[in-house]
């Protein structure tokens, strides 16, 4: 008998935590490595968020609490949706979890059976499919490269719904691309979903990380209220990775499951993060603003460094804090007696030869491109994009 | 199609939350419920612990940390395995989690294929069984009764081990009965053990509640070591339930499969809690002295009341926080046209006829027998007897 389950086996480590993991190893060998691997805000958590968890502390909130969290948090995440994104939402409607993946895990074995299709439009979030893959789903991938700014189309969709489509696993803003989908363009998708019975989880967690002048949130569309699972947390918009807070918004039977699947395997996140998180609900969301700001000028920087690599291919994303160029020109090329096969082999490239940590976009479902995270301070990023480029300019 | 998965649908909400959402529920409509149904100290966490965490927040370890923990995190619990179980590890082989429920959920999803068989004695912790059922594991129960103080014997272990059996699930002190396996009574089960390549999760997270003199972690015995996965935590003998963090101890391989697993569905706990932990496992256990002494002079009391009442059946627990007495005399009796046939209706007479929660039998795999948790204020206790005796006296 093997040691380890198949699925254990047929599991995939996650490719941004591996990278991370491999710069971590690198820096503690004394290289100086710049990383841009992760996906996490640079900045601090706010204050006033610090002051809550502290208060909580003092008043010993160190007891069990219900699986899906307090009342109160539930219920400031009803009115920071309602304030928000126009939703209306019940206390029993929200479960909160030890972060988005966590509750997009929960959604997936609350809904999956063996053989059930979930669709997941590519690039994608490099954790979607590993998830349905432990819930013995099967991924339906649906292609879109950068000329369609990496977006599928209503067609695209429409074609890749057949009846044994369970769920579909949606992000915009999205990661890794930063792609972000118009109203009129959520609103083409949702028309083909309506009559479909089929569910989709909406991968809001960058919501507030957006350059486009305001987020859509898939569930305002009435006609699919009811199918849609929103999930969200406070780790991107509030610089809160590590307090490990995520949440859904769904129909109170998958609300249920979700809250009867998490009281088996994990229970409630922590305590203090919850009532730290109450903080971050209430608070006016305008407060983001100059972190937002600092995002988008960073990348310009990014990007205008990028265009003056030659065989760069650049799209411009309007939210999150990624940029996913086409780095296929690169295919072929060598260096040293080094050749360039796949965007694997130019992130591992590019990490030894240019000290600088990306994750390879094949994580991602996009075997031509690179992720680039400029979550980064101005001048770090000033730096890597230098090394990149020489790096790079070295392949013919 | 339904709208939930199979597993969902197979799995039983955790009977310990259920019955404290019930209890919360009648205390919200009014009702004076004294809960003894939740598996949690009722003390605070320590005063050094909460300003270890208010500290951390000030030093603004809030981004991701490693899946398996911080790296001097997961050296103090080196230390402390060290120091309290004369247990041998390095940081690799700790990976700590969201609860020792998460870290028991990621050895089972990591171990055990469609229909391994998985050794559960009982009465077992509630969760374990639904744990086994989502990995698709065949639970292979082995009963322990009150007559041998819930105890498993070797000969009952070698019987239940087949070619089809991967792992065992097994907890001293144990939860919900409270039994404390003597060194002895460990040796002679490691002694089953060893030869047959089957793997054992030894659940320990009582291991400081314990009136027997001494703790010995079953993987004290070498010949077995590499089989043993120690799961430990902060919940229970540092009242941390709210914190969230749990850990195993196991061989590389396992460790770096359960890093993996967790890596895509929650990644690691939260990272206040990570920094407060390293107070808790670095503090000389003996603080925990006091503790301990207040849970024996309970059990004393508790089981003194419940021996005044005609048909409970009783023994006497060197560990955790519970009594599990049998409480199958009353079967078949009345009150008010109101018949007890089976410890559930038993659990829900006392609740609803005496105001006190507490947890049937049957959720641990015991239908003879309820769990009472002496997790409360000696006053709180007094008052609670004194209403389940008037409430079983009524039966006849």
């Amino acid at each position: 008998m093997d040691v380890l389950s198949d699925r254990l086996r047929a599991m995939e480590e996650s490719a941004t935590l591996a990278m991370s993991r491999l710069s971590r190893e690198l820096k503690a060998q004394g290289k100086d490595i710049i990383s841009l691997s992760l996906g996490e805000p640079d900045f601090n958590t706010p204050d006033f968020i610090k002051e809550a968890a502290k208060q909580a502390i003092d008043e010993n909130y160190s007891k069990y609490t219900p699986v899906s969290g307090y009342l109160d948090l539930r219920e400031s995440i009803c009115r920071k949706l309602k304030r928000d994104n126009n939703l209306d939402y019940e206390p029993s409607q929200i479960v909160t979890s030890t972060g988005a993946k966590q509750s997009i895990a929960n959604v997936v074995m609350s809904l999956v059976n063996n053989g059930d299709e979930v669709i997941i439009p590519a690039p994608y979030w490099v954790s979607y499919v590993e998830i349905v893959k432990v819930a013995e789903g099967k991924p339906v991938v649906i292609q879109a490269g950068i000329e369609s700014d990496f977006k599928i189309t209503p067609e695209q969709l429409g074609v890749a719904i057949t009846d044994n489509t369970k769920l579909m696993i949606f992000s915009s803003p999205c990661n890794p691309t930063g792609s972000v989908y118009s109203y009129e363009e959520l609103k083409a998708l949702a028309k083909v979903i309506e009559d479909t019975g089929i569910y989709v989880i909406s991968d809001e967690i960058y919501e507030h990380i957006n350059f486009s002048g305001g987020h859509t949130s898939l569930a305002t569309f009435e006609s699919i209220k009811d199918q849609v699972i929103t999930v969200n947390g406070v780790s991107k918009a509030w610089a809160m990775t590590g307090w490990r807070l995520g949440y859904i918004a769904a129909s109170k039977e998958i609300a249920a499951a979700c809250e009867k699947i998490q009281g088996q395997f994990t229970s409630a996140t922590c305590s203090i993060t919850q009532r730290a998180t109450i903080a971050a609900m209430d608070a006016d969301p305008s407060v983001l603003n100059d972190m937002v700001a600092a995002f988008k000028s960073r990348r310009d920087l990014v990007l205008s460094k990028l265009n003056e690599i030659e065989g760069m291919k650049t799209n411009v994303p309007e939210g999150a804090f990624y940029l996913f160029p086409d780095i296929s020109a690169f295919f072929g090329k060598s260096y040293n007696g080094r050749t360039i096969q796949t965007a694997n082999d130019l992130a591992m490239y590019i990490l030894e030869e240019g000290l600088v940590a990306l994750v390879t976009g094949e994580a991602f479902g996009d075997p031509n491109c690179i992720r680039i995270s400029y979550a980064a301070a101005e001048h770090e990023l000033i730096e890597a994009m230098k090394r990149v480029k020489i790096a790079l300019e070295k392949l013919n």
